[in-house]
């Protein structure tokens, strides 16, 4: 029996950063439609705490689940923390958060078995990721490293070659990693493939960086062809909401995605 | 007739920057309780749109009158700028932003008539200070810088002294004022004042600084008086409320005004 699923995959982040995942789903399954949600009015997660995100997050998946999506992704590092932390699901959509997809993928690419992991404060907070990784592997060392000034340097656009406070910013942060002698590095945040260029500069060739949003849709692939859930759709749509203005986020998601998303830019705010 | 008014003051900021007005209102007034309410959950509000600051200080004004303040401070220059442009109010409470006190202190202190303004996005986009003082006095060129990333900084705890992430930022945002000759700097965000010694150094002693949160402290103690609605406790209550978790705030913030918050320290969500 041949099934298929045309309904949207819904995907959400707290902002920009999400739009990794999107890139990536675009790219791999273009017949899939999409719903993205940002949720720019409230952004960042990363310095808030689990009860606020939680709370966050149930509106979120409320908003997802009526507009009908076959799956959900978060493809936020902090949301999906806290979602495997406080064992969060949507109503009945299939359902990824990035952490599962990144500490696989890292997991797979490591040689000397000890692992990186940046992200912000509320995700090295939650501590998923080291925990996931070290129930599949105890063998495995676990470096963690808050950046919280990463998020803010994305959502301003300062993700430009050579800009100066990013790269002393990222100099500074990755300086912890000196003697720790990882051969992965997690970016447990979505937004940092935004920063890989500066990251790959300062970690060295040395070091795999592992891109959750990227392995994210890797999953989200697998798990539509499993349970034959794939859109069969000629065209594909793309929608986007944000809960703050729409000017801002068509500007820098145009520029990261390298489409027009401005003519299906809405608003939607809880 | 002597009258007096023992109700607190009610002062809100989208974060921890309006600590600035606090301390300042503490020691010039130390005879008035204080209820302060910072936005943690929602912070930054100078990224956002005017539609969502206008939403979020609404709910403020009426958070504020339930607790039966007799004055409201707006001690952030993002909501401040917005509730100009809106012509928002609090229902019946004495209220003041910071923009009108700042321009007043500016325009005072101003030789060359030249002032300068640094504030957030929506600050800077609102056009409010720039208004104002070109409302005041039409002789007077005003030079608007938005510096995004002070905000999340200063968030971050990141203003001690050499910090050189902070350092790095300062001088790149100000070196748009190099030309431009101005004798006066308008601190348009109660953020920045933790940034002062940063600020001051690249700007040099020819240009005076406008701490907004001090002037908007002494225009209140003016208010208060000519009402006759100055305190006569003998002992001033401290309130402090956030809309996220107390840890992260009470760490900073203690470490800003100098003095414990975290047994007066709560949880308001809206």
């Amino acid at each position: 029996m041949f099934i298929m699923d045309n309904r949207a995959i819904g995907v959400f982040d707290s902002g920009l950063g999400g739009l990794t995942v999107v890139k990536e789903l675009q790219k791999i399954l273009p017949k899939e439609s999409i719903i993205y949600f940002g949720d720019t009015g409230r952004v960042p997660y990363g310095s808030k705490s689990d009860a606020t995100i939680s709370k966050y997050v149930s509106e979120i998946f409320g908003f997802l689940s009526e507009k009908n999506v076959k799956a959900v992704v978060s493809a936020c590092g902090t949301a999906s923390s806290v979602i495997m932390k406080q064992n969060l699901l949507p109503k009945e959509e299939l359902f990824t958060g990035v952490v599962v997809p990144a500490c696989l993928a890292a997991l797979e690419k490591t040689k000397n078995r000890r692992i990186g992991i940046i992200g912000t404060k509320a995700t090295v907070n939650s501590g998923a990721y080291a925990e996931f990784i070290n129930r599949m592997a105890d063998d495995v060392e676990v470096f963690s490293l808050a950046c919280p000034l990463f998020v803010p340097l994305v959502e301003n656009g300062m993700f430009d070659e050579g800009n100066e406070i990013t790269s002393l910013s990222v100099k500074q942060y990755l300086s912890y990693f000196k003697d720790k002698n990882i051969d992965t590095l997690i970016l447990g945040c979505t937004h940092y493939p935004l920063l890989s260029s500066f990251i790959s500069k300062e970690m060295g060739d040395g070091v795999t960086l592992i891109d959750s949003g990227k392995e994210t849709a890797n999953l989200i692939k697998k798990m539509l062809e499993k349970n034959d859930m794939l859109s069969e759709e000629a065209e594909a749509s793309y929608e986007y909401y944000v809960s703050d203005s729409i000017e801002d986020f068509s500007e820098n998601g145009e520029r990261f995605l390298g489409r027009k998303i401005k003519e299906n830019l809405y608003k939607k705010v809880f």
